[in-house]
């Protein structure tokens, strides 16, 4: 097999512009796989790259770690997926496959992973990503997804689902219905936290700025309680009441006043955050409490993720849209104008 | 029985100079156990409240929550102690006994929680701590000390001691031998950290401000390691090799720098701090790290931490002082001139 043209869109410089972009992907290698990209969401890291907001970038930049597809050539030693087979892709595309992280199904933390774009892969090429019609990719970094599961609900899960789901398995959340837990921020991420919670039999409470999100919180996503994040009469109100809390918010935002909201061993996950993080010691101290980071998840929980979605019938919500719209749909994104994550539809408009 | 008259040196104002101050105790209830103070160590929180740092203060203040003493009288209804034993009282007096903390061995989580000195306590009274000739005390609050371990080395455990020994265990540090912990800072706090983690089989690294702490955190601590925490070259080269770090340094100082040698899922625990914590998100995120705080611990973990110290005969290093000498190592604990607490021989020196 040999590499084959590859039609992407890709951004060349920090306007972050998107237009056509034609490269070459690897050819398939023994233990590849080779995914025809049905679907990309589309993730904040996208903008972040693109946009070259972390100094990295290596333009050209095609985005996209939310990918959904179907298997169309397997390598000879490729066990697990068959052509024809529904898939996911997600963040990480390789890793060293040999260090602790990566036996416990933790890739995303070894030292050697490699980001799904915008990273150097370990034959020294720059990864690109789903905003693109294929991949090829190591059999380990990809995931089953059941043909009953539609592809276009598929692909968040692999960012957006992954990242709220891995720390709320970390601090056993499903193994403890009736505690509560308190979703900060309602877009892609924080949406899927809500989701998750009630399928975990937590009673969740929604932290947002935003009133006009109230209702699709309450009667669409589930969310037991719905709290204006300003309103400090009610936020006086929930003190020690939260055993958990995980803050999808992606901007600078005191985080004294939710602390304030933790039981006693109450932990705060941020999986989202602005440029620092700063509270009062009394907040820790008093409380017991804790704050803890997490960003994406490993091949491991990846795959329990999408058998408890598959299981539960728990899908994102998404907003389909062509290649053509992914500038304008970014802009919206950074407006946070979005219900609740974009998803490309790679399959009928990049040809 | 009634109340009687109580000397103890009190602060009068801001100023907190300490001086001889009289007062009454309440009458020994049926619960009570009347405790002849044999010795007070010397906590930071003397002189926050002595001098008002937190702007609550009820003068006059008598400090001292570290105290360690002999039973002299019990109430009709005391079970576990009796005339003569050795006795030791910590940083609570009162709680309510009836929530879900106090059921748990968790009374400082309790919210009615009385500190021992100026706490108000259920019958309005303001406590009056460990500075003073004896105190009255529900036997709950108090704790037998084997007549085989010195009253003087236990003082410390009461409040120095049980501060990190309590977040050690919740961590499961005396569960995992071989594993890696860092202290900051060699203090009161610091050197039972660094006692603890080696009694538990930790693989210990001091990091101080002071090149003059290192003989003795290696020599006579029996730390592994020493690290001056301003060299960045030592530093670095420490980069994700700790699974724990006992932050116990009380002044704002940069928490990047230490998250960086956390491994993954490493915990770092608070339990000094200055005015604000603050650190980068990418220090929580990418090694999916936890900030945590404590302060102080429950009855279960106090007496379980005085079992650990008689049966592995771990001491807390003291320097012995008369009362007389109280404002003047007040002022050297200010200054970190103390190796590594002082504690006020109140038995021969305070009449």
């Amino acid at each position: 097999m040999s590499s084959e043209d590859c039609l992407g869109w890709a951004a060349r410089d920090v306007s972050g512009h998107l237009s056509p972009y034609k490269f070459n992907r690897r050819a398939v290698g023994d233990d590849d796989v080779y995914v025809k990209i049905t679907h990309c969401g589309i993730c904040y890291a996208d903008i972040a790259w693109t946009r070259n907001k972390l100094g990295d970038s290596k333009y050209p930049v095609v985005p996209g770690h939310e990918i959904a597809g179907i298997v169309s050539k397997v390598g000879s030693n490729v066990k697990r997926f068959s052509v024809g087979d529904h898939v996911g892709v997600g963040t990480y595309v390789n890793s060293c496959r040999d260090c602790e992280y990566c036996d416990d199904g933790l890739e995303h933390q070894c030292s050697k992973g490699v980001f799904t774009f915008n990273g150097v892969d370990s034959d020294g090429t720059i990864t690109k990503g789903g905003y693109s019609n294929f991949i090829v990719v190591h059999e380990r970094y990809c995931f089953k997804i059941p043909k009953s599961y539609p592809l276009a609900s598929a692909a968040p899960l692999l960012c957006a689902g992954i990242t709220v789901y891995s720390p709320m398995i970390r601090y056993k959340m499903n193994e403890q219905p009736g505690k509560s837990l308190g979703v900060i921020g309602l877009g892609g991420l924080g949406h899927m936290a809500v989701k998750f919670g009630k399928a975990f039999g937590l009673n969740v409470t929604v932290f947002s700025t935003s009133i006009s999100k109230k209702d699709e919180a309450l009667n669409l996503l589930g969310a037991d309680n719905f709290v204006i994040s300003s309103d400090q009469d009610q936020m006086k109100g929930l003190t020690k009441t939260l055993d958990f809390i995980i803050d999808t918010a992606s901007g600078d935002h005191p985080y004294d006043p939710y602390m304030a909201l933790l039981k006693t061993f109450g932990i705060l996950v941020a999986v989202g955050a602005g440029t620092e993080i700063k509270f009062s010691p009394r907040s820790l101290f008093f409380g017991l409490r804790s704050i803890s980071g997490s960003i994406v998840g490993g091949t491991k929980d990846i795959r329990d993720m999408i058998d408890l979605c598959v299981e539960k019938e728990i899908y994102p919500k998404i907003e389909v849209i062509p290649i053509e719209y992914c500038n304008e749909a970014i802009e919206r994104v950074i407006k946070s104008d979005v219900k609740y994550r974009f998803v490309i539809d790679i399959e009928n408009s990049l040809k």
